[in-house]
């Protein structure tokens, strides 16, 4: 299964506006993942954690060059994931190898970019991150679920997750609502077309 | 208390494109309304539309113009409401009434419509209507509670909820979240600054 998780503000924002390597989420944009963070953690937010991201459930990661390299300098010297992670991209250029996680590029379009990371998912979930990618993937109906945490502030501006699509660009049903005491964990199945 | 509540798309749509008298709701819009409407009702949806609009807690309604020329057509001879309704307009204008409803016209700004609605509401809460108004209410600090029910579609453009605002233009708490088979109902206190 394909699917993606975004953490979103009230006002459409997957991350704040002036995007940058030290920056990675844009400004104000860390407030998103608060929910992950705080202490003690909110039982639902940690089992939300827990069965998103656990190394159980997801067999491959794919995202963009820009989360990439915003992100790269935050994954430590293991590269966090500890999965096959796929970097769509225009640029052909060699895999990146951090211990237990390598990132390959891939040139061939976004298509051959999900077939290979559900190939080499074996069986698992493929978690596709970044906004702009999520936003490709999903339009062109690549993505099976899309998990949104709904964390209520104001951004006003950024990486926007679902803006400028074209009416009924995707089409979802509401599959399961959890809520922790400062945040609201969306699952929509989305119709592939 | 001053409440707003909206039926909002995934992509933060309070209306779709193309507002017209015709098409009240703009294009694809009518889809946010869908679940006051299924048949039958799903129990959640009916419990959230009855507290949110009954007659008993509401006092008083708030809107702007644009809202009032599109829906005069469909609130029909008694205008629906039943309680007294303040339109925010820049155009002095005489009041129209329809039988049980009156609807006042205040041109005196944004913070006085507020407090005539507060008073003629008589202890009973201030509903505000439309996203325009919504929007200018919240970021002046004058709203009290706003309630979302996210609906998952996909409109594209239109009126947006919570667009252009600046980042930080209102601090929001997660007081209740209610989901049905197919939306969610989203309460929030917004904190008046």
């Amino acid at each position: 299964m394909i699917r993606a998780h975004m953490s979103v503000s009230l006002d459409g924002f997957a991350a704040g506006r002036e995007i940058t390597p030290d920056q990675a989420m844009g400004r104000g944009g860390d407030d998103l993942h608060a929910w992950m963070f705080a202490s003690p953690p909110d039982p639902i937010d940690r089992a939300i954690a827990a069965s998103t991201f656990a190394a159980g459930t997801v067999g491959a990661v794919l995202m963009g060059r820009r989360t990439l390299e915003v992100g790269l300098a935050h994954w430590g010297d293991d590269g966090t994931f500890g999965v096959p992670c796929f970097v769509v991209t225009h640029k052909p250029r060699e895999p990146i190898i951090k211990e237990r996680t390598t990132f390959t590029f891939v040139t061939d379009g976004l298509r051959h970019a999900v077939e290979q990371a559900n190939e080499a998912a074996d069986g698992k979930h493929v978690q596709v991150m970044g906004a702009d990618v999520v936003r490709q993937t999903l339009t062109a109906g690549l993505i099976d679920e899309l998990q949104i945490t709904l964390v209520p502030i104001i951004l006003g501006g950024g990486a926007t997750m679902l803006g400028d699509l074209e009416p009924g660009a995707a089409r979802f049903e509401q599959v399961e609502v959890r809520s922790s005491a400062t945040v609201t964990h969306l699952r929509y199945r989305v119709d592939r077309r």
